[in-house]
């Protein structure tokens, strides 16, 4: 636990999620197959609680989201999500809309990395949990649907509109949210939105391993590498050089350096501590 | 007409382009084929006033830049452009510059989303329009001569230096921008320069087309998904999930996010009313 | 050589590089190859100062990055940096990462294209030094690691998580900082890392016939379209076409300019001065 701990309870139960921790690696399971995991209110207000205290926490070297059954996500619940706001207030929607921003947002600023298992749908926010993970792991029958437009809103949410851009170019995102036209997984590995393909049935293993190799690797390496690069994209290249230099100079100082050092001299496989 | 109109008069008659609508389709046609759509001061100016005049007019809900004959636009004219600005002065140079820019702003920032149909040669200036464009509908004879510099002059020409590398990447851009060498269609569809590809002789068809669906669909969303593309490209992270946040409240107050939800409910298609 | 020139003596003998220049086109090599071309701290700081001073001296219009043997430079020497930075205190520590990141800048920031001949490896700093250039040319051997977190450092070093992003996406970017995995010549062509394959063991020669036809060619205007590239990744769409603007409006008062009408109206090739 870290020792910058106020006096918030922490929670001990997660109802809207299933969370699994072993070894540095903590799973997040979108659990509700019979709707294909569609997000309720009480889904997307967890997953921004537990990243924040799983960032408290600091035991999380590596995290994967991934949902049960045969598909990713479906994004928000049609009654659930959709009928609710339509009798919502302006106050009440910008409240909403936030929320599900300040997930994506809590995704690309957690202190670990994130790695999505995806396979068959991620559509709607679903798609946009996977586009602001570090990694989207998928198996052949994953597609990502940014449904948006289908629904008569923007393309753009929840970050969609500022993240798919830097992944696949301005081109590719304009035609992919403006549309709302699934994406499946060979045109999605062709354009750079896959960072690997499983075999069928195996994005949820392939995750898995990944996960395990960061978290049993250099972790605060890895963590200050995507600090860096969710910081430069929004960095002029002056600031980013800086930036770059404190966070080597501070990681020279870590024992991951001193231990890579070691291990080369003296001919042995490093062992990492993650700090 | 929007209500938001002054004391300018409406320009009914343009004179260096044609001009067509259609429900909500306006189709703008360099029509200058003899000399492969060649821009004039006069053709640039006219798609400066006639972006601005659209907006203001609000009746259109997509737009097609196309160019008649063989090619789509071979750029600014040897004899009428380079010939005139060697003998300009310093301030009506940066004038020239200025206008040509502001055509390029006006396409991104219009209201709507502007398809380009490209056959044939799409060079200089040309090639820039295009760029600008939402999407690049162009068949197998389509080429992209970014070909400033082999006229003397910089790469980086009407925002193409800032457009090019988040459309392609930086590696890409840099030697298209540099050599001034045509990318042709299967390259430009490789590097994600392309949108669609449409058989030959078919890319005007196949831009109509896109035109059509996007003005039948949810045209405010689509033009504010379009909206948010650009402005988030210059927006840090922060900036475009509080700016999606405040656009996805706004449209969930719209009469077609109500609209798809009823008819969703009844089980029947949308009835979209851009609104 | 410029006249903007003080006090400062200029170095005529590079002890830790081999420099050579020939119309335009200075060569410089990482000439170490028992090493692979490994960098000392002073081939960091010959690199930095040799890229000012040929900022200042105005001979080279275009540049050639090259490593000596079968490989382009397999980054800091585990012995001589590593080993060296384990005993350095903070502000030496920043010094030094400092000057590699002044490095890229002045790569990024140089008055002329630059252009990487890869061959073999290219790893870790060697894969920034190869990324921060214009160009990279490279034969099927070549291979680019950005290995920094292996050795329990962040991928970000030297802007490479500036830099990678906006060269092939997010995705693949982080992929590759977060694992420090090879990139392989066929994957560094299919993610757009590279400008130019070129048959085995050919890097060299096709990036020098590149780097002459640079320098033979339009030089200022190629190296404007450097500095628009550059300066318009951290620049908004306003003023990235206000910059395009004022920089053609100089150019077309340029020679190269006039020179190309006056040929084109002669029927002849240009001859290109470079001003």
């Amino acid at each position: 636990m870290s020792p910058f701990t106020g006096s918030a309870q922490r929670t001990e139960e997660w109802r809207h999620l299933r969370v699994a921790e072993e070894e540095g690696v903590t799973t997040v399971t979108l659990d509700r197959p019979e709707k294909l995991n569609a997000l309720t209110f009480e889904a997307y207000a967890d997953l921004r609680d537990l990243l924040a205290e799983l960032s408290h926490r600091g035991r999380t070297r590596a995290l994967v989201l991934a949902g049960e059954g045969r598909g990713f996500c479906s994004g928000g619940d049609v009654d659930e999500i959709i009928g609710a706001t339509l009798r919502m207030d302006t106050a009440r929607l910008l409240e909403f809309n936030r929320m599900t921003g300040q997930v994506v947002r809590a995704l690309r600023e957690a202190p670990f990395p994130v790695v999505a298992a995806v396979q068959g749908v991620a559509a709607g926010a679903g798609a946009v949990l996977a586009l602001a993970a570090d990694f989207r792991v998928a198996d052949p029958t994953a597609r990502f649907a940014f449904l948006f437009t289908r629904v008569g809103l923007s393309g753009g949410d929840m970050g969609a509109a500022y993240l798919l851009p830097r992944v696949v170019g301005l081109g590719h995102a304009t035609r992919i949210l403006m549309l709302g036209e699934p994406v499946r997984a060979p045109e999605a590995e062709r354009i750079g939105l896959l960072s690997q393909l499983a075999e069928e049935g195996a994005a949820g293993p392939a995750a898995d391993a990944l996960a395990r190799r960061l978290a049993d690797g250099p972790a605060l390496a890895h963590a200050q590498t995507k600090a860096l690069l969710t910081a430069e994209l929004d960095l002029p290249l002056s600031g980013a050089v800086e930036l770059d230099a404190a966070t080597q100079a501070l990681l020279m100082h870590g024992e991951d350096y001193q231990e890579f050092h070691a291990a080369f001299t003296e001919k042995r496989p490093p062992s990492w501590r993650g700090r």
